[in-house]
């Protein structure tokens, strides 16, 4: 046995030895991730929640993916939506549980989830699988069908083929599986995947710990953060000198930027990415969130096939969606998919086994996927109900997005985009020189520092830009819109008013 | 643009191009993966069952993780357990969806529910989040301290401390976080994990997609599969000859070998792993599946703080556990944890980090895990009721693991050690040189060939050892305990018959 070295000895002698794992001796991949949305500044929100809790221990609690401190951490969730309660009711029955004593008859009644989707405490009829039981790893089948639906009523008639749709762990964990797929080589042939600047750090971190290689493209803040096919171009060339760029990311409607993507944008993206061989991932988690008035949702799947041959016919893409976001927000459920299309494939059967070394996704998430993807039809009972709460929970959000973009724009050294899209505002602040120095002597990147400083006075949570990337030298913050419309106001206003008193502190 | 190839464009003009993603350029750790659990077998058997949905359409059809034309497909599920049953009525309390109309009363008068861990429709009260909402990337606080408070009472009380423990998507997702961050280094340098052999597969799968060394330690078939320190050995002096060994994998009770370990071996593994500088991983998700006379559960983190200095204090161990089964086996909801005993404190940070990328476990998973680590106390009205239930369904899997083997030793060329634990046995077959040949003829190794002869001949659905791990030369399968003893004893003596007729035809 060769084990022990003079050094290990003397600690073992001393009663003292080097842990087998240190930060020395970890994966050092794992230690480049980084992944602001739950980084610092949300940690420092929790310990803060903690101590208000230990003086007062009737404060309100928010759901942990808000840090209740503030109501407005980064997770995304509809703030009491009326169509989320629905879900869950749906749910619920969707759990082929003995009805609980005395429910048994409403399990049974007409009740509106037996006319939403598929009537839950009938899973054995559907041959559904109890959710106590692992699925086929790509998902249950007649859920894969139901969103191979929901993609061709999407678009407009397209076909989709439930083969080519996978059930997942939220969208994060189908985006995580089609990476791993992309990465190869070593050095200079080591895959470059290109995401976009602003990006939700899902793509950096996992880029990260795959060890491939982060291919920065800008979006444009001059023109509401569109993407620019210059800008690919030159990111590509850039890229080319040190790696093989081999995939694009596209986020749309953008996290954290809120930009929703012309059709003619799509087009050239596309266009681009078949021309320089790249395969494209199309993040489309926010699709149902689109607010602005002329903006609308163009899937890729829909304008490639659009486009005709030779694009529609060879061009790889992969398209996520997931059941945290849109009107519903279910995010604890960990329900999403993944269509796949003109993926090879034995490639597609390298993907399939990749995801049954997980078993599979949880089954309640995949229920709550399929009510997500079946909405009830017009000739349902229940059809008038949900699409009244539905359009109430959204146009909510429309005047949550307005109203945010208003106040910030109002505010002296605050600028905000128009939010679109999504459930994000991502305001560029002016902050003073004596700051960015202050910040710098902390150790602190410069929005790092006025973060941490504007959730300590004013309790409010929002995440540095610099953890979703931004041009040298500007600073940004996320900030959700999901706060019911007054609130959101008042924290709206508390905020400018904190970066006007930070600003003359540093001055 | 330096991007086209002259055989790109030749390509391009015919209308013809390759894939940007295909086998040849995709990740190659990834093709490298390996997972016979949901392999060729698994996959035919749900062809088949297609195939006989077509013709009968009316056929009983099993959860998938079960496959069912045989129903003995390798995911494990407690059939029709009562306590099951009753685990997912409290799920379904969990919910805090509206009661539906007609329910509203039972939620509230006194439904076992309600004495079992928490009322779930109090999720409120308790400072629970809403299962649509994120949790905390470790997981729900209030469910990671029931979690501590489990292992405190598993362990005679010594002391566990919620800070140690992180929920997960299943076992599996926290066994490949751990691995994660013990992958480092470089050829010679490269990370080796000791598994043993036959072992569950996500170890082998998980580091081919690490680019780990997997090193190989057989467990002792002659002795009912027990783990043997003298083979550690010999495992670790070769490893070193071409990696650095830096964990040592154990799954106890044993899948799919069904063996338990007794204490004293706990004790020489830990001995082992501390004088070899190895972090410990012990695979403890069968820890309720205990069954032989003479047989008990010993945890590791146990028998590690007993043995005292300088054990106790220093040697790093992860402990994983699961709700996919004991006597509940809920798979399908994908809840899981770990609890880590002195790790380095900035490792863990490390870990979180790398768990929060995922945003948060299920949280309905992580529900159901609370109701396993809560069940109800002597001193609750559905006490009695849980324990009868519980003790039915662990001595109906202790009179079927002792069924299986009794009725493979009497089959000629098929010996079975006793199934201690876990969820299955391993019985070793011989088979003719003849089929051995013919497999080879085919491409397949020959144990996969007797599988697939066994699942078209008989409908039943069994996993190759080769796709555990066996000796050089040994022939084996893994097949489940769970269908109803009576359907157990037919499938046990048809799979012994065909074996018999196998055996003449190759002879």
């Amino acid at each position: 046995m060769a084990s022990s070295t003079g050094d290990q000895s003397q600690m073992v002698k001393n009663g003292l030895r080097t842990k087998v794992l240190t930060l020395d001796s970890m994966n050092p991949r794992v230690q480049r991730v980084e992944y602001a949305v739950r980084g610092p500044i949300v940690q420092r929100a929790l310990e803060l929640e903690q101590e208000l809790r230990q003086v007062w221990p009737r404060a309100p609690r928010c759901p942990p993916g808000h840090t209740g401190v503030a109501e407005l951490a980064p997770a995304p969730l509809a703030h009491a939506t009326r169509a989320e309660g629905l879900g869950r009711a749906q749910s619920a029955c969707l759990l082929p549980s003995p009805p609980l004593p005395g429910c048994e008859e409403a399990f049974h009644r007409g009740h509106p989830c037996q006319h939403w989707g598929r009537t839950g405490y009938g899973a054995e009829a559907h041959h559904l699988p109890a959710p106590g039981a692992y699925s086929a790893s790509s998902g249950i089948q007649l859920i894969r069908e139901d969103v191979a639906r929901y993609i061709e009523r999407r678009d407009g008639g397209i076909p989709a083929d439930p083969n080519n749709v996978f059930l997942s762990t939220g969208a994060s964990d189908a985006i995580v599986t089609v990476l791993k797929l992309l990465v190869a080589g070593e050095g200079y042939t080591r895959t470059g995947v290109l995401i976009p600047i602003p990006q939700y750090p899902l793509y950096s971190a996992t880029l990260a710990e795959l060890g491939a290689v982060q291919v920065d493209y800008y979006l444009d803040e001059e023109r509401a953060w569109a993407l620019d096919v210059a800008e690919l171009h030159r990111a590509l060339c850039q890229a080319r000198d040190h790696c093989r760029p081999r995939a694009l990311c596209v986020i749309n409607p953008g996290n954290p930027t809120g930009q929703v993507q012309t059709r003619e944008c799509i087009e050239a993206v596309i266009r681009f990415a078949f021309e320089e061989r790249l395969f494209l991932l199309a993040d489309e988690v926010y699709q149902d969130n689109v607010y602005a008035a002329g903006s609308q949702f163009h899937s890729f799947k829909k304008v490639l096939m659009e486009m005709g041959p030779p694009y529609a016919g060879q061009q790889e893409l992969a398209s996520f969606h997931s059941t945290s976001k849109g009107y519903m927000g279910e995010c604890g459920f960990r329900g999403g998919y993944v269509e796949v299309v003109n993926m090879d494939a034995a490639v597609q059967q390298q993907m399939l086994k990749l995801m049954s070394v997980r078993l599979c996704p949880p089954v309640p998430g995949q229920a709550l996927l399929d009510l997500v993807v079946s909405p009830p039809a017009p000739t349902d009972p229940s059809f008038a109900q949900f699409q009244a709460e539905k359009q109430a929970v959204l146009a909510e959000l429309a005047a949550k997005a307005k109203l945010t973009e208003q106040v910030f724009n109002e505010a002296p050294g605050i600028s905000c985009n128009p939010v679109q899209g999504a459930m994000y505002s991502f305001p560029r602040v002016q902050l003073p020189l004596r700051a960015v120095e202050r910040a710098q002597e902390l150790g602190l990147a410069p929005d790092m520092f006025f973060c941490l400083r504007l959730l300590e006075e004013t309790g409010i949570c929002v995440v540095p830009g610099s953890g979703f990337g931004q041009r040298e030298g500007t600073y940004h913050f996320r900030m959700t819109i999901l706060p019911p419309l007054e609130k959101l106001r008042l924290l709206l206003e508390k905020l400018s008013r904190f970066h006007a008193k930070f600003t003359l502190e540093y001055s």
